[in-house]
Parts: C-alpha cells; structure tokens; sequence
C-alpha cells in the first residue's frame, strides 16, 4: 500500500524552459529517470543568482520522494539565496570519454538533471531530521546507524532546504561515436572509454582507536564503488 | 622566454564575492591551484541567469593560459546566455566521502574552482581552431594527432566562448573528520572513503575496423586513468 501511495508522478509537466529544443532524444521528464540519477550521484552543482550575477557551488544532496534536499550552515549564502529567489540544481554522472575519427564528433557519455524552482527553508524539525538522516544515508547506506544523531544544538545551526521535483528534466548520451559516413574509413580508433567513480582502500582517521573495525556501511560502499 | 612571457600572475585578485566568508583556510585565490584542478576536470557546470532563473548546465572546458574556453552549437542557449551577460564556471573533483562519527560532521573531500565574468564570442579564427583543438587534448592529450580537424563548415556551426580566469577562486577539503572531543571515544569506524574518477577498459566502435588499433592517446588517457 504504502509503495502504492509514495508512487512519484511518472512524468514531471514540460515547461517553455524544460522542452528539448535540440537532440531531444536525449532528453526525458520521466520521474524513473530522474529519480535514478539524482540518486546515483554524490554531487550537485546549486545555481542561484545575486546581484545579478549567476554562482554555482558544489554541495552534498539527497531526494527523499519528491523533494531534493542540501544542507549547510546557517549562514551559507548559497542556500539563503536558493530560498529568497529561483534556484537550479543540477547533478551529473559523467559515464564516458567519447572519441570519435573527427576532432568535431568528440563527445562524453553522461546523465544529467536539471531542477528548476525555490527551495524552502525546513523547519519542521522532524522533516529536518528525516532530511538529515537521508543525507547522511546518501553518503553511505547504514551510516546512520553507526553515528551520533544531531544534537539539538547542532540542529540549530544547520540550515536544511527542499526544492519539490516538479520542474525539470533529464539527459543523457550513451553509446559509441557519431560520425559522418565519409570518415568511416578509419582515420583512427574511435569507440568509447567508459568512466567510473570508484572507491579506494578506506583510510582510518589518524586518532582512531587501531582495534576499530571497518563499519558495515563503509563497507558495503566501499564494494559497491569498487574499482572493476 | 616564452614560458617566462606566459607566466600567469600568481594570484587572483580577490573581489567582494570571492572573499572566503567562512572557512578561510580551505580558500585559495592562487593561479596554480585554480589553474590545476581546472586542467584535471573534464566537466565544467556553467550558470547563466535567463528571465531571472538560474540555469546550471554541464559541458566540456579547457584551460588555455588566462582562459577557460566553452563550445556548443551556434543554437546552445546556455553559450549565447554566458556572453550576453554574466556568467559562472564551476568545476568541481569529488576526492572522498569523510565519515566522521557524528551525522553532523559528515563531509566530502574535494577540490573545487568557482570562476565569474562574462564570455566572449571567440570569432578569430585562429583563437577559435586553437580553443577546439585544446578541446580535444583535454579529452585525451594527443588525441588531436589522430583525428581529423574541424572543416570551414564545421567551425561555423560551432559557438566558442572564451572567458578570462580574472574573478574567481578554488576550495578545498582535504584530510580526515573532523570530530568533536567529546565524541572521540570511537563509537564507530571515522575516517575517509577516497575517490577516484576510473577508466574502464575501452569499447571499440561497433563499426571500427578490427584491425584498428587503439590509438595512443586513448591508451595514455586510459593509463593515466587506470583503476588502482
């Protein structure tokens, strides 16, 4: 039942600034597609803009349903910004170099999400621990067992923001290069060099106690990104 | 003579919004540092502001002395938006995940560069060949040997921006967690979960010949990438 009720909008409604104007076959408002990249990545790229002047910073984030959450201090500016005017996150999974015969057709495999909207600030404390929690979670699965909780003090200082996922899109180039039938004589090699974020050996903080295992979470993501 | 005459200035000047707020110390307005992780990233997230709403796109970049050059369709919006007004270049390397062993303390490792000013349409030619060519080397260097340069008509459908690394400034985190004393009697495993951007072994063009070898660059791109 509960799958049922949580089940997101299989498609996000195409806005004048979400239609594909170019290779739209690139392109996808489905939720699935959506929801699996902002998932997958450990990065977003937060778009906001002051004076005028666009500024985009790298942060830490998590979807939690239909919501994509960040957090910081109180006194990031960045995300007082995304919560005063229109935002963009954005995240990217850069899955490969793609070298084609042509300098021209060079191109990389990736997936990509662009949400558009105003976040707002949370401050119901029990959606601000769920988020929390998640962000935690995204990090590493399990971790949030393994760790202390947020204090109240820390909580206070901590400002969570959510942007709903309703306004966006996905994209992504997969596959081989393209190129024009009269170089398909075979200047060169030309294929793909797929690219992976992967995982090496943990390093133990320095004032770790030398009988303290390996968490269960560090290692299962420790596997999951393992190198191939 | 000429790398004495190329040398860029050694540090950027620091303006109102690139004076590091908070955290100082993870702050640089150093060339080199700024110059190094924009010469390792192979993706660069551009923010435009179009009608008020900030827009975050990934795309390729490279570093060419003072400048960081972008391309795209003549038609890309998000190119003709960076030279139409302000614009910002942010390119970010994911280094680890930081476990500490509070959820409050948890972090990333990372190295990031954040670059303001607004583009210029590159129209000299020469610029223009000399930018798309830096474009391939960045994918993999020498990859430019190999293929086949751009055609007149290839150059005129393709939009290159150039913008001067004038503003700006990089940030880092690097090291273990940072915990607070009271939590320092190990509760769990804290330490770094290091990453690392990993070549896979190349994929061939279903269409390329099977007596092409894979070319030098692709080999050295996949070396210098290798999976530890």
């Amino acid at each position: 039942m509960d799958d049922v009720l949580q089940t997101p909008p299989p498609k996000l409604t195409r806005t004048q600034r979400t239609t594909f104007k170019r290779r739209a076959q690139r392109g996808s408002h489905e939720r699935a597609a959506i929801d699996a990249i902002l998932d997958e990545a450990l990065v977003a790229h937060v778009g906001v803009t002051v004076d005028g002047q666009p500024r985009v910073l790298p942060t830490a984030h998590v979807r939690l349903g239909d919501r994509v959450y960040l957090h910081g201090s109180r006194a990031n500016r960045m995300l007082c910004a995304a919560i005063a005017a229109p935002c963009c996150i954005t995240v990217t999974l850069l899955d490969g170099l793609v070298l084609s015969r042509t300098a021209f057709h060079h191109s990389m495999n990736y997936r990509s999400v662009v949400l558009y909207g105003q976040a707002r600030d949370v401050t119901d404390e029990s959606e601000k621990r769920a988020a929390l929690h998640a962000l935690v979670e995204h990090i590493a699965p399990g971790r949030s067992l393994e760790t202390r909780a947020p204090t109240e003090a820390e909580l206070k200082t901590t400002l969570v923001i959510a942007l709903e996922i309703e306004e966006g899109s996905a994209k992504a180039r997969t596959g081989p290069p393209i190129d024009d039938a009269e170089v398909m004589n075979d200047l060169c090699w030309a294929g793909v060099l797929p690219l992976k974020l992967c995982a090496l050996p943990p390093q133990p903080d320095p004032q770790l106690a030398p009988t303290q295992l390996l968490s269960p979470s560090v290692q299962a993501r420790a596997r999951q990104l393992a190198p191939p």
